[in-house]
Order: C-alpha cells, then sequence, then structure tokens
C-alpha cells in the first residue's frame, strides 16, 4: 500500500470536494453562496496535498533540496488565488489575503496550537534559538513592508515612484530569502532526522514518480480551484454584505493558506512545540519575502500592478501581530491563555474589517 | 487590638482629610484649588484602603477567590471617578485618565521601584517567566486598543460604527480577563504563601466582618469623593491653566489608581522585585482589560457614550511606554538607571500634554 | 617609536586627503563632486583620528575619565558637520544626518559586523546582560523622539511650542545621560582591562601630551573640513540630482559618523562580539542623548533653531531599525543571516529616500 489510511481519506475528499466545486462553476448551479464555499474547501484541501506532496517530493531529492522545492512550490496555491483576483482587479482582496494569510498563521493557527498544547500538555517549553530566529526573520520581513507604506501614505517624493520602489525592495526580500535557503535546508535536515525518530504527522513515504505524479496533478487543480474560487468570491460578498478587505483577509486567507497549516496544531497536541512553531511561522515568513515579492514581479502577466504598498490599519494589524507574536514567542514557553489573547486580537482585527 | 500602628494611622489620616474635603465641597470654601487638592488626596488615601480591605477580605474567604474579588472591586475608586466625569461630559479627562493609570503604573512608579530597589539593593533579578507572563498580557492588552483607535483616525468604513465596535473589543477584553483569573488566582495563592513567611508589607489580618465592613464603608466613601473630586476639577483647570488631558492624564490618573501602588514601590525596597512587579504591573492590566471595556459597557448609565477610541497621540504614548516596559521587565533585571530612563519618559510625556 | 605601523599609515593619509580637500576647496577647482568626495573622505578619517585620539587621552587620564571625554569630544566631528548644515539652512540635511547617523549604526554597520563575524568565526554569542542594557537604553532614547515628533504632526496643543518641547526633552536626555555616564566609565574601565589583555585593534599607547595634541589638532581640522564639506554638498546635490534627505541619511552620516565605528567589525572579525556590540550601538545612544540635544541647545549661536522634530518616515524608519536591531541583539547571538536582513532593511530605508 503507498497511501496510509489518512491519505487515502485526504485523497478522496479532494477529488469529491473540487468535483463538486467544478460542477457548480461550470453548470452554473447553486447560487451564490453554495459554489462559492465548496470552491474554498476544495482550495484547502488542494492546498494541503501540495504541502504533502512538496514535503514527500523533498524527502526523495535529499533533505538538502527540501528547503528549495517547498519555498517554490508549496505556495502555489496561495499565488494561484492572488494573481487571479489581480486578474479580476479585486485589488483590495490581494493585498489583504497577502496581510491575512501572515495574520491567520501568526495569530489564529499559533493561537490555536498554544491553546491546544497548553490544554493537553500545561506550559509548553521552546527551544530557544530556533524560536528566536524564525521570530527574528518574520520582525524583518514585515519591517520592510512599512517603508513602500509609509511612503505612499506620507506622500514623500518616493510615492510617485511605489512601483519601482515596490519592485526594489521585492528584488531585495528575495535575495535575502535565498540567502537564508541553505541556513533552513540545514534546519530542514536536522528536523527531518528528529521528524523520523519522533514519527510526527504529515511524514510522507512516497517514491519520486508519485510524488512528482502528485505535485503536477495537485498544482493543476489547485490553479483551476483558485480561479473558481476567485469568479465566486464577488457574487458571494455582495450577497453576504462584506467588504473585500473582510473576505481576503479572512475568508481567502484562511482558504489559501491557514488550513494546511493546521498540522502545527496537530504537532502541539502532540507535545513537539518546537516543530510546531516553525511549521507555523515559516509559512508567514515565505509569504512576505516569497510570494508578495514574486507578485510584484509577476503581476503584469495579468495586466496588473501590484505593489507592496499596504493600506495602513492592515500595516499596523499585521505590525502589531508579528510584534506580539515576537513577544509571546520569545518568551520560551507559551501557555493556553497566550493563545486565547492571540486569538482574541485575531477576532478583534477581523471584527474591524467587518463593515463594508 | 485589630488593626496595625501603621493602619491605624493611615485609617485616621483618611478619614481627617476625607472630612476636610466633605466640608469644603458643601461649605464651598476654599477657593478652586484647595478642595481640588485635598478631595484628590483622599482619593488616593481611601483608594489605598479599599485596596487593603479587598486583600483582607480575599485572604478570608481563601486566597481561591482574591482575584476576583480584587479585580472586581479593587478598581473601583478609578471606575467611580471616570464614572463621574463622563457624567460631567469631561469625556477628554475621562480617556486621559484611563490611559494615565496605565502610564503612571508603568513608567511612574514602575520606575521608582527600579530606582529605589536599584539604589537600595543593586541590580535586581526577576524570576523570569512571571516576569514574562505579565508583560505578554500587558501588551496585548494595549494592542487591543489600536484596532479601534485606528479605524477612527484613519476613517476606514469601521469608523461609522466606532460604538459597536468598541462594545465586541470591550466583551472580548472582559471575556480574555475573565479567562485569565483562573490563573491569576493560582499565581496569587503561590504569592501569599511566599508573603507570608516573608512578612511583606500590606499583609492584613483582620477578620472577615471588618473586612466587608471596611470595603462597604471605604467604596461608599470612594464614591463620594469621587463625585466631590470632579466637580472640582473644572475650576482648578482653569485657575492652574492646565489642559483636560493634562489633567486627566497626570493628575487624576495619580490620584486615583497610582497611588495605592505604591507598595510595589515599598517591596522593591525590600529587594522583593518580582512581587513588585506583580503589584505594580497587574494593575494596568486590569485597567485595560477590565475598567476601560466595564466603562464601555456602563457609560449609558450616565448618559455618555464612552469608547475605546483613543487620541492618536495618547495611544502612541502608550505603545511606547508598554514597550519600552516589556524590553526592560523582559531582560530579567533592573537597575535604578533603567527606573531614570522611565520616569525621563513619563516627564517627557506628561510635558507634551501641558499646553491645553 | 611613538606611533605603531598602521596609525602612521592613517595620519599620513588623513594629512594627505585633508591637504587636497583643501586645496579643491580655496582653489575652486574640481568641479562640483571631487571636492565632496574629498572632504567627505578627509572628514571620515578625521573622525577616525579624532576618536583614537579621545581614546589615547582616556587612558592616559585614567579610566575613570574616559567615559566623560569620548562623549565630551568624540563626537566632534558629526557635531561640527550638522552645526555648519544648520548655519547653511540646510535643516533637511541636519535631521537626515542625526537619523542617519543611528540607522548606518544600528543597520549598516552591526549588519556588517554579524556578516563578517557570522562569516569567520560561525554563530557569535553574546553575554546577555551588557547586550541588553545598552540596548534598552538605545530603546529608550528613540523613544523620547517619538513625543515631539508627533505632537507636530498631530497638530496637539503643543504643536506651537515646539521648540520649548524640543528644549525640554533635550535637557531631560542630557541629565539621563549624565547619570548614566558613571555606569558607563565602570563598563570602560572593565572593558579596557579585557582589552588590554586581549590586544584589540585601535589601543593606544601615546602619551598625554601627543594625546592632547591629536585631539587638538583633529579637532580644528574636523571642524574646518566641516565646513568645506557642507559648502560642497549643495553643488554635488544639485549635480547628482539625489535629495537632500537622502545626502544627509545616507552620505553624510556615514562619513561623519559611521566610517570610525568600522572598529567594530574588526572586533567582530576578531570574534570579540561583545565588545564589538558596546563600540557599534553605543555610538548611536550617544547621538541621540548627546549630540542631538546639543544641536538643539546650541543652534541659536549659528542663527538655526534646531528641534527634535522627525518627519514622519525618518521616525518610523528609526523606530523599525532600532525595534529591529533590539530583537536582534536581545535573542543573544548573532549570524551572517541576521546581518543580511539587517543590510537589506537599510537598503530599503535608502532607496526609499532616493527620489527627491
Amino acid at each position: 500500500m503507498i497511501f496510509t489510511r489518512s491519505e487515502l481519506r485526504l485523497i478522496g475528499l479532494t477529488v469529491v470536494v473540487t468535483a463538486a466545486a467544478a460542477v457548480t462553476y461550470y453548470a452554473k448551479a447553486g447560487g451564490t453562496i453554495v459554489p462559492f464555499v465548496i470552491s474554498g474547501a476544495a482550495l484547502a484541501l488542494l492546498a494541503s496535498l501540495v504541502g504533502r506532496s512538496v514535503e514527500a517530493l523533498g524527502g526523495r531529492l535529499g533533505a538538502g533540496a527540501t528547503g528549495v522545492v517547498q519555498s517554490a512550490l508549496g505556495n502555489l496555491p496561495e499565488l494561484f488565488v492572488v494573481l487571479f483576483a489581480l486578474k479580476s482587479k479585486l485589488y483590495e482582496v490581494a493585498t489583504a489575503t497577502i496581510v491575512g494569510s501572515v495574520l491567520a498563521n501568526v495569530l489564529l493557527v499559533l493561537g490555536l496550537a498554544f491553546i491546544v498544547g497548553g490544554a493537553k500538555n500545561g506550559v509548553q517549553r521552546f527551544e530557544l534559538s530556533g524560536a528566536r530566529r524564525v521570530s527574528l526573520m518574520l520582525l524583518l520581513s514585515v519591517a520592510a513592508l512599512v517603508i513602500p507604506a509609509l511612503t505612499a501614505l506620507l506622500h514623500t517624493p518616493a510615492a510617485g515612484h511605489e512601483r519601482a520602489l515596490s519592485i526594489t525592495v521585492s528584488i531585495l526580500l528575495l535575495l535575502l530569502f535565498a540567502a537564508s535557503l541553505p541556513d533552513s535546508i540545514r534546519k530542514t535536515e536536522a528536523d527531518a532526522g528528529a521528524g523520523h525518530d519522533e514519527g510526527h504527522p504529515g511524514e510522507a513515504g512516497w517514491p519520486l514518480w508519485l510524488a512528482l505524479t502528485m505535485l503536477a496533478v495537485t498544482g493543476v487543480a489547485a490553479a483551476f480551484v483558485s480561479d473558481w474560487f476567485v469568479a465566486g468570491l464577488t457574487p458571494a460578498i455582495t450577497t453576504l454584505h462584506i467588504s473585500q478587505a473582510f473576505a481576503g483577509l479572512v475568508i481567502v486567507a484562511i482558504a489559501g493558506n491557514a488550513v494546511e497549516n493546521v498540522v502545527g496544531i496537530q504537532l502541539a497536541y502532540h507535545n513537539q512545540p518546537d516543530h510546531a512553531l516553525q511549521v507555523i511561522l515559516q509559512s508567514p515568513v515565505q509569504i512576505v519575502m516569497m510570494v508578495a515579492p514574486a507578485l510584484v514581479l509577476l503581476s503584469p502577466l495579468v495586466g496588473a500592478a501590484f505593489t507592496l504598498v499596504l493600506p495602513p490599519l492592515l500595516l499596523v494589524a499585521l505590525l502589531v501581530a508579528v510584534v506580539v507574536a515576537v513577544v509571546a514567542v520569545q518568551d520560551g514557553d507559551s501557555t493556553w491563555l497566550e493563545g486565547g489573547a492571540m486569538l482574541t486580537l485575531y477576532a478583534m482585527v477581523a471584527t474591524a474589517f467587518w463593515w463594508g
């Protein structure tokens, strides 16, 4: 048997939900809400499968290449969604999705991991140097976003060169990200070793051909489903009377990115707080240092001019969330109360964007 | 003898000063400044006595209930003052009092504790996990205030729903605060145990009937004195040519809240830095997580609509003060120089609000 | 032989470059760029020599006086440049130079030290208490700059009293700085002891008369060269099409202040991360706590009214840089990747001010 039982269940569910999304999309059936919900669920499931395929592929290529593969391909679903949103001129959704993906990981998923881990295992302690390194990278990457947003907000002379400034910052972020890969590869190797011993969830033992096939199939499927999901977004927004910003910040962000990090919550439950932290916080680092810059450089392909200029409230929410997460992580342990506080903050930010 | 000598002195002084405040208020004697100063002194003394009664009551009810009683009743004087200020339409004073209470504890009282403790005992080290937990709660609670202030400042769509947003945030803060009580109760128990051994100041051995009577008497007296104090505020402001914001931020905040935390400075002097830190920093956490939300929900009772929307300069002063305090506390030790720096920052903030 | 070989080379080079600067200035030769570049190089070299003279003088006067001498005289070149800029009504250059000196030390020099130290010696660990103390002072001093900038930006009532507020804040900063001197003197003593044993670079063994002569000569020369440098600034800006802000933030700041801290990079290379950190971070602390306040108080001498009011983008860049540095330092170790991230952030900030 190549697939484990739980993998088979996940694949089966993904096929069914993706098929349902296809039917509702092409048959224009189910009104405005149902197709949107189904394609969102399909997207989240496909994002999980892409993640698992990338992990399996990395395992086969040798641990050294995992980091590169993971960062290049693991964020494909997220990238597709935002590209389709840009193609549909849903700029506000696109920007909010980027910020929302970071917030969802940093406050929602990390908060849930703290709660679940704390309720099951009491106070959980982190190995400090790893926790500090990833939180510093997160802080630095978010700090980079302050510059373009403020030049635009304050109408400084650079505000007239928004796109040039965004491209410069993007290239600098991508270079820094590329420079950080050797380090994360080495870390991934160490993790993988530790992971095998502890038998952590999500360890896939697929042969190379299967990993490649799964990646190709799920990647292409994610591209299609992203298109359907974005197509269903505008009617759903209208029917539900929510704002574009809320849709991107909460709904698209959770479907496109956060659900796949549920594995981090499982790790916290199984008392592996260090691994949980890496899984949950690597994701927002990759979004800011790779996905967002890639979108800036790729957006002309879909006829859009995406910049790194965030609206002030999103920027501040991002900074506050990251500072809180950094302080919460750097203290070296987590409790369910810290997790509860992070969830509360997430709920407040979401509320502030509720009104259209 | 039920009361200790120092308690008797405190009670006697409080009775005398409160009586003097009553006389000047009802007889409209003493011009514009004297009644205000006397009622402010009476308020600070009563706040101390309320605090001591609550502590004694908690000791009798069993340590488990101390946390609940303390947070429900210990902040009564502060609550009364702001309610009366709201009733008199002194909105600016009300908002500034909330922020000023946090600043006074976080910069002034903590700074003095660092200076006194450092001058007497040299570098003082904290037990890290406790220090980090309370500073994280402080950071999180203040982070929550960023959201409503910014939506209003930036005129985002949510700005039209200021009151609804404030109520949502308030309820979330109160829920989080309630969830945190079991933890602080457990901590209070441990503290109380440690406290008894070390005989820390403020340990009261009153019987239950006395604790209840003292609490009732001082609570009712605090309500009256708060009324007189607020009534004297406007004439005093006019005579002294100070701004409403300065009055609330510095004078009302210190009288209504900070003086009672002088016990924290005594603890630092007696080389109990951990206990000092908890006493001093729990207070601003309670103000942001309980008093401010309670005021939002209770303000309609006095015909006002209090929101959590802070003016930008107050918000930034609050954030800067809390970040500085968090960094100063998380480094695990304190020196008189750190304390001096915090006092300096407090003086600068006060100066910025001096001009009306 | 009084001078070492490397000192002789430095002195010789300084004499030649300073003479060349004098020639181009008085002969009005070399167009608009060459005199500016030459006087900038002369200024950087003189700043190094002033620093070395101060160090030698301190060593002779007894370690106890080093701190006082160093802070009073070591920042002379920086002070001269900004004073001449103020005299020439180049307010934007003056403000940007102050901020740029902090940024250049905190991001550029510290980042380079992390990269060089990390590439040569792998992960470098700091002694935590020293690292935390200097980073806390840095945070506190920068926090003080938030107040005047915001009162001006938000047009609060204090905005009408900009100069009075700046003077108050300046005096408070100077008092705090004076209060911190005994501590840094004690630290300098310990450092000097350690330094002798390890033979760190920059240790000068000049006799008292030589130290005094060198200081007098280099100090006077620095004043002249500052004048030439500022005189060449406006033509160079015009020819190069850069903004005043960029010129101050990057060019003047690096020439007037950052180059002398190259010794910090050498210390990191020789695996003395603690000493490197102190050298690099003391400098921005002195700039904010002494140079900037001194400029506020001295500016009337050159007919200007310098205030501590920073433009918002400079203020935010400063805050972000300092928070990043504090987090990077407080984690207790440094890697080349952290250094790379700090350099990247510096490049982004510089880019944002590129456009005039």
